[in-house]
């Protein structure tokens, strides 16, 4: 008889996430019931959110419990359902959490189509980073054509359907990333027209150089550092879209020094999420799989194996040591 | 011959303003020429902003030239008109600057009714200060019926409308303002709910009682302190209007510190001009002026006499120590 491996948080992160912080129990994999499906997942997804759902302090979501399965996103396939909405062999997206399979009454799962586009891509630019990209783009920055829209982690899960959105929109596009191979890959793959690395010495100087017309639009997923120099950039009425701060989960907190600076140059400044947005998720998924399709946006991806390294690739991801969207392969 | 006292800017202040950095000259009134009009001036008007044109610091108004007349809003009589559009006898606001008299080409000089309401209410509520008001109330915050807003400096020239537009547009309306009879009258006069005294060393725990729903809409025109105890007041997807932040103008710059609660708390920030948006200024003075003449808006005044006295009142405007709108009696 199979058994379910799951990763569960044994207790919190008082500093740094350590692998320490879970635990890998072996369970039986549970029988759907009346109205339940049964989903074997395929990949998991790591995701920034997550470490603020390590910390029981304040935040958007709440804080995941000690002793459970540690929540996220997942693809999957249904092996066995009492639920009409799903059948046998289906490939579906939901939030699995950090083990083999799950059972569940199939709120919040979704059937999709993999055969047209790579199941884990429903974990990235077609799931909800590509929302979170969608709508800070089109709704907070809205980029006029010839416009510059600047965006911090620029290879990311998220960071790569912005430039490329940017792009599509007639945007002038220029990236931020944390390595001279993840920059190229921008400018290369991901059609940037210009990618800074924040690690380099002369980052202030590239970043000026790289906008010579300032910026209209960023998209910060970054924070520290980068986010201060992009400040000095901004043109009049430019839009901050503020969709994470990875820098500072582990770090230090990442302040406006001079709010000074929002009068003199009309900036607005919005922080969001795409969860309160569910309204319109169906036309922004709608779009992004039109594009996936039309081989119109791409997208990269560091996958893991086994559900024994989940904690380890969430650590990394804080870090900066995934290239694109970070997954672990659980089949 | 009448002559034109005028108060120029001398030098530039170093650290903070001081009167020494302004100058007197007596120069012969004006004749107006073809196409131009002579006003002599009734009251001057203080604002905030002088305080950056003072410098030549990067800024959203141009710097004041030295040696010139020191620019500023004023109320007056057409007292020579050789523009069709103006005649003597004539109540006029315009731009006038710290003199007695100016001649222009009408540019920016408008005939207003001052029968109806008291020609420096064309300074105050019904002018600059109150579209001011107006946009960052109507068009930033957009409160909702039982919605909360914290107005900063809520008796100035500014405050004092944001209040009492947010209380009739249905919303809670709580001040911060730095003295107890600023407060009492934010409350007896102006129509706050509540006020609270920011000098006072238990203003953190008072403003938490004042605020039990929390905060929907911010109006900030101060910084400092107020600002990092009022961020701590928050509402989910609230508003902050920036309209200025006069504690950072001779002091410390006032920093947001933390990003992270624009995320957390999904809050949008703005900084504006009302001089960005004059394709509404007809619509907020026709609502202002209408609801002045109703005697459902009401300001107070700080009224100092005599130009030699402008560098001083401004001064004091800086520091708080106006109560209501700051005016330089000039005839």
């Amino acid at each position: 008889m199979p058994t379910n491996t799951q990763n569960l948080l044994d207790h919190r992160p008082t500093d740094k996430v350590s692998p320490a912080n879970f635990r890998i129990v072996e369970t039986p994999v549970p029988a759907p019931g009346p109205g339940q499906v049964l989903v074997r997942h395929t990949f998991l997804s790591l995701d920034p959110y997550m470490r603020g759902r390590l910390s029981d302090a304040k935040n958007y979501a709440k804080p995941q419990e000690i002793g459970a399965v540690m929540g996220g996103g997942t693809v999957g396939v249904v092996e066995a359902s009492m639920n009409p909405r799903f059948k046998a062999g289906d490939s579906v997206v939901g939030m699995g959490g950090w083990q083999h399979y799950s059972v569940s009454d199939g709120g919040g799962l979704r059937v999709v189509d993999a055969k047209t586009i790579p199941i884990q891509a429903y974990l990235g630019p077609v799931g909800m980073p590509g929302v979170t990209a969608w709508y800070g783009l089109n709704k907070i920055i809205a980029p006029e054509p010839n416009e510059t829209v600047l965006v911090s982690a620029a290879t990311g899960a998220v960071g790569s359907v912005v430039g490329q959105l940017a792009k599509l929109a007639g945007a002038r596009a220029v990236g931020i990333a944390g390595r001279p191979e993840k920059c190229a890959c921008a400018v290369r793959e991901l059609g940037y027209d210009a990618c800074v690395d924040h690690k380099s010495l002369r980052f202030p100087e590239d970043l000026k150089d790289a906008l010579s017309n300032g910026v209209d639009g960023l998209f910060e997923n970054v924070g520290g550092e980068p986010f201060r120099q992009a400040l000095k950039r901004l043109n009049d009425f430019s839009r901050i879209a503020v969709c994470g701060v990875i820098a500072s989960y582990e770090g230090e907190p990442t302040a406006v020094p001079d709010l000074r600076l929002f009068i003199v140059r009309r900036i607005k400044m919005e922080g969001f999420l795409q969860g309160d947005h569910t309204d319109l998720w169906p036309k922004a998924i709608g779009e992004l799989v039109g594009l996936v399709a039309a081989k119109k946006l791409t997208w990269r991806e560091t996958i893991r194996d086994g559900l024994e390294n989940a904690p380890q690739a969430l650590i990394d991801l804080l870090h900066g040591q995934n290239f694109g969207k970070m997954l672990v392969r659980v089949d």
